[in-house]
């Protein structure tokens, strides 16, 4: 088995971490806080001490970041990943981050003879956990196939979709998909509730017809139990939806609904919600209706 | 097998009635065009000349049209179902129409004696010709469990949502949630396209993780194809939007994403796409990509 070193061990990254463990591949983690290293060191995994000392210890690095400026540093900053691989390592970046920094990455990893791939996700906690994740792979062909067993272990549909940063782009298109999608199961909630209708009955004849989402079926039920706990967190969203306006706007496309969602998403971190699960949009809209209407759905 | 008049045979109504009329109901069918009762007719199906007269000859109606209007006409109107209908009887409107006059019609229908259940559909013509719609009831309970029959073998999800009106309020709910799920699949699929990236790959890794809906699932391909024919009309999803944002501003409550994508309809409908299917709505968005970015998708 190869060596992996994991970087970056949140929501997701420790359940993909841990799977990887347990299909018996020598693993490295780091994550600025240490006490996310502890469950992993427990079970065998082995500590570094900065991205550079991962690269050095593993045959493939996996990062799983916040965003564009951390894969940067991990990758690319002083005692970062590139400085500890060598040509025929691989770096593989499973963040969701700006494809055009995606890019300019593979490109300085690229010069020192280091393979790269991006490989975001999407499923979220639930998906990460079961390792049912769909992964989008952006790079080059042979690459994706040398690291496919992976892929395998953390997620159930792969799809190699293109060249560097095409990955991202098409996790941009599926944070697109998905945050109108919430935005749906919102409103219908919102007008089920205002006018009296069983949520639950509501979202079960739904969820089996032409409004069938995994949205329906999974942040549905959690907005009815008033569970705001992120599965993934509201500034996560927030942040891939600025990436994909930041990308339709480099593409002179206007989004009318991205935008729109991109707004109510920004209301909803107004209030407070940054670290909630994207399902928590219906509370900034509540506050929409209450300000708008004198009256409140619950 | 009780005798079941069908008043409505278009797109979803001709399949329905057929399924009917193959598990073995005496059937006695009416439509304004006479030839759309033709195959029904040649499968031994018997012919009414008006509603009223399909009323007498049936023990339950159903009705299958487009909007409110057209409903309060064949069952309210001069020779109407309620003329023909007496004590016992039912009628069941399948159409999707306004829940307020669901109600009005539901109240005259009592006052004689007549039972009555609303009971729109999800899952388009695709689940009415594979008789898996969904179908939320409104209505007395008992007067459910009476028809259930019927219903099973038209659909595979029907669920009793509360009392008359309330599956009118559900199925806007489903609209809702429909509406905002196929403009996020347009967007994606623009963002993709834009972008150079393959639609189908896109589309595949999509609709596998927290992206994945029947919208992705069905109206993605389509889209792909340039298949914009129709399943389910953008004037008859525009009409129920109509409807849902009727209701929505009855309540006080403003539907933020609901409205978008009501105008974004009105404007495919300025495009000339009504009797195009809901995904013809990327063609209104291609219009405005190219009017603000002057350049074209496809």
């Amino acid at each position: 088995m190869r060596k992996v070193g994991f970087i970056g061990l949140g929501i997701m990254g420790q359940p993909m971490a841990t799977h990887l463990l347990e299909s018996g591949y020598e693993m490295v983690v780091l994550d600025r806080v240490a006490s996310r290293m502890e469950p992993l060191l427990s079970q065998g995994a082995k500590a570094a001490g900065s991205p550079k000392e991962v690269a050095s210890m593993s045959e493939v690095v996996v990062t799983m970041l916040p965003n564009s400026p951390d894969v940067r540093e991990v990758v690319l900053g002083a005692r970062g990943a590139i400085e500890g691989a060598g040509t025929g390592k691989t770096v593989i970046d499973m963040s969701t981050i700006s494809p055009e920094v995606t890019r300019e990455i593979a490109s300085e990893l690229t010069k020192k003879g280091i393979k790269v791939l991006d490989a975001p996700v999407s499923g979220g906690e639930l998906g990460a956990k079961a390792a049912t994740l769909s992964i989008m792979v952006g790079g080059e062909k042979g690459v994706f196939e040398e690291n496919l067993p992976i892929f395998q272990v953390l997620g159930k549909k792969i799809v190699h979709v293109g060249p560097s940063g095409f990955g991202q782009t098409v996790k941009l298109c599926n944070q697109v998909v998905c945050g109108m999608g919430i935005l749906g199961v919102c409103e219908g909630i919102m007008l089920a509730s205002r006018a009296g209708v069983d949520l639950e009955k509501m979202l079960e004849v739904v969820g089996a017809g032409a409004g069938a989402s995994w949205m329906v079926s999974n942040l549905g039920p959690k907005i009815v139990s008033r569970d705001f706990e992120p599965g993934f967190m509201v500034k996560l969203q927030q942040k891939d939806l600025g990436l994909a306006l930041d990308t339709a706007r480099s593409l002179s496309l206007p989004l009318p609904g991205t935008s729109l969602v991109d707004a109510l998403f920004r209301s909803a971190e107004a209030h407070g919600l940054q670290e909630k699960g994207t399902q928590a949009l219906i509370v900034a809209l509540e506050a929409l209706a209450a300000s708008e209407g004198g009256k409140r759905g619950h």
